[in-house]
């Protein structure tokens, strides 16, 4: 695709080397996010951060990565605006809007209003998760967290093997991530589920179309031996029929340092899409983990700035000059060391 | 005036040449508002963005023109604060945040209260909207979307012939523009609206007194043949006195392109305040006006951050300066082709 | 302490070189905060503002202190990320948060989260306020204000005079400076309260312990004769056992100027965290005193602005760089002139 003005609405309209462009100018961001330099490369620019609906850290995250490009933010937060409300229609709002920005990045609760609102706005708009359609920027993340965590063992996303663990069947992460799984190559997935939380059949269907081999189970002990990627999802009590059901499940789909010595390979990467409920009772990864070197899952969180560097670098076409405006950092850098 | 650490509280601080000076810094804006060039003028300089009341296109739209300028933005809103709450004086309140900040804007839902605030404020207050009083950078943006759009048809504000269509009796918008229409000269207005909700008569017998002609009818076929400027405003329901009343003008100060097309003269431009009510049975404008050159409302609202940063820039004296900070911009830049 | 990288969480950590160095760097920050010059030092760097209560000046005051050394600010207000209440430990959140910013400045409701927060962040954390516990920057600015105060009139912190006036049982303002003032000299404090709001026993044992004189008193008039600073603050009605009491006292730690004119020294230094209560009935200070020069409340306000950007720079490390990355101001100063 043509990144230059293109709204980002959906990984529908990324072909695998558009996957690569992404990763290969997010790798070149890296610098800049460990703060080895900065650049101004779109100073002057203004981002406008439209969330209209809570969601703290792909706000904040998004308003970082447009900062660390030099670039100014102007956010709005809520339903503050009654404008909506007042009748006017989503395409009004983003003829205006649009016009005190470069770009906007727009999280709504509704799915389809941003792909609406894109229609209306004279700049690109990148969708920051549209309640429970796309949240694209996400399933770039993991994506990219899997090929740089490959990378240090050598590996790659073609042959990769990993399972998906916890309620696959309302995941909007675990749904997307196996989308762009299917733009690779020879990959195994293991997807780890409660019965009535299982992968909707039709992205199993996709995920086979594509060559992949699938296998479906509710046993997790059986299905980490062989993974490089152990990809770990809540499961809310809430989804279940009945007390009784979730009762049954109670804690077979939780990951911890005992569990995963006993049954992963000494390099699985363990991630999350976060937030993880960190209480005594959840079905999620253990604070014990915490100590391993193979948790990834704030290294996931990590990435998520890179990757939104790239889009905007990528949408207002200034991927090649970053470097042409940077200098080094002069402060006390935390983050260059941990 | 003297612009320079003035307070913007009112259109009626303005004399005419005011006006003009506002509106030559405004053009001269017009680079970096389209993002052909930015500039750094007001570099580490702060805008204290208060909004005590939502308002989110006045809000983004100072936000935006200040940081077009270079300068920063530090943004309160809502009544987050509980200090006004615990007993706390405007005049302490301005006294305090103004320390913060190099200039202040404000929006507040209380006539009189930004005034009130500007005493205490060490530092150029502009008034962002204050409940039923002003909106002075509305109003100055109308009147400069006015001489623009005449403009580019040979024309200026003097001899202007225009109608006001709605509710003028509520509509402070318009009674604004009114105002500032009285320091020019020669000016036609037909003052189109539901006999209930007529523009007050202070306002009209200001527009005599100052020369200019005024036509007051309920009819707005007949209003609208021979006029530069259609001024649409909205008419709420709830503004009649009984539903009969409403149901007796529903539709009748409709603009749509067909009785555009049939009454009005082909370069006629049609304005509105925005928000306008896209629903079906709103009483504004019509969507299928959206292809028609000559709907403004549009460039209105981008006009609004030209204003803003030119008063910006004559109260912290760098009008004359802007282009010694400037650059070209380097990035993609959708607004300079739309 | 070595301030690079440190965490600002209490005013325990400090001695009494630590606040000398602090008050010191806060000196040299003065160019910047009354916009003589500004400053790049932080270009590129990111505050997260995080600010789990509301509080717009102490947000506002740490946000434009970052600008100041120009550094950009992403502000996250309320409980907007229902992530904590999903089960998300304060470490995660840390955790995450941190990968977005170079410092964070956090107020939570809760005491000792905010140091429960350091915990988990990457890089270092300011205490902007953790409930009932902890307010660091506070006591930094009042002591620096009062340094600064009586360094113009010839004297130093060490042999100050202080009365401390209001509800001196609960005010956490109080507390901290009562305890920083342990770490000076030849200190003599006259606490002026209701009985039953009185300074707790085991803060006046701490002053006692540190050598310095205490007068505990309800007096007010016998205890601001002879006095360098008259501190007060606010006493609750509802504090009071009974309506009875509240009445006993009404007024009777009120300040104004007539009180002023014959009770004070001539150069006797008014002080107050703010916000005061302007209401007629109030126990605090009188609105006529607004013309006194030695009202000192909105330099007090100013001086926080200063003593923040102070911490900024040394946990930064940049304090030695602040000149090297600066430039005269080309706009109209108010600031400068008031």
């Amino acid at each position: 695709m043509n990144f230059t003005g293109a709204h980002i609405l959906s990984i529908k309209q990324f072909e695998r080397a558009d996957i690569q462009r992404i990763f290969d100018v997010a790798d070149a961001m890296e610098p800049y996010a460990l703060r080895r330099k900065v650049t101004r490369v779109l100073e002057g620019a203004i981002l406008g951060n439209m969330f209209f609906e809570p969601s703290t850290r792909t706000r904040v995250s998004f308003g970082s990565a447009f900062n660390l490009l030099g670039g100014n933010v102007r956010e709005t937060t809520g339903f503050e605006s009654s404008s909506l409300t007042k009748g006017e229609s989503l395409f009004d709002t983003a003829r205006v809007l649009s016009g005190y920005s470069d770009v906007i990045c727009m999280r709504h609760p509704q799915a389809g209003s941003v792909a609406e609102f894109a229609e209306g706005s004279r700049v690109p708009v990148l969708n920051g998760g549209d309640g429970a359609n796309e949240h694209p920027t996400q399933a770039l993340l993991d994506l990219y967290t899997i090929r740089k965590e490959l990378r240090s063992n050598g590996r790659s996303i073609d042959g990769l093997r990993i399972a998906m663990i916890g309620d696959l069947k309302h995941g909007r992460t675990v749904h997307s991530l196996c989308k762009l799984l299917c733009l690779f190559q020879n990959i195994s997935l293991c997807l780890v589920s409660p019965k009535e939380l299982a992968m909707p059949d039709y992205i199993v269907e996709e995920l086979r179309s594509a060559g992949h081999k699938v296998t479906i189970t509710d046993d997790l002990a059986s299905s980490i031996g062989n993974i490089d990627i152990a990809y770990s999802t809540r499961i809310q009590e809430e989804r279940f029929a009945s007390k009784e059901e979730a009762d049954l499940y109670r804690g077979r789909f939780r990951l911890n340092q005992s569990i995963y010595t006993q049954y992963c390979e000494p390099n699985t990467v363990i991630m999350h899409p976060l937030p993880r409920d960190s209480r005594a009772d959840a079905n999620e990864l253990d604070n014990d983990l915490n100590a391993n070197p193979n948790l990834a899952i704030f290294r996931q969180a990590d990435n998520g700035v890179l990757v939104r560097m790239a889009l905007f670098a990528l949408v207002l076409d200034v991927a090649d000059q970053v470097d042409n405006y940077s200098r080094e950092v002069n402060w006390y850098n935390s983050l260059r060391t941990k």
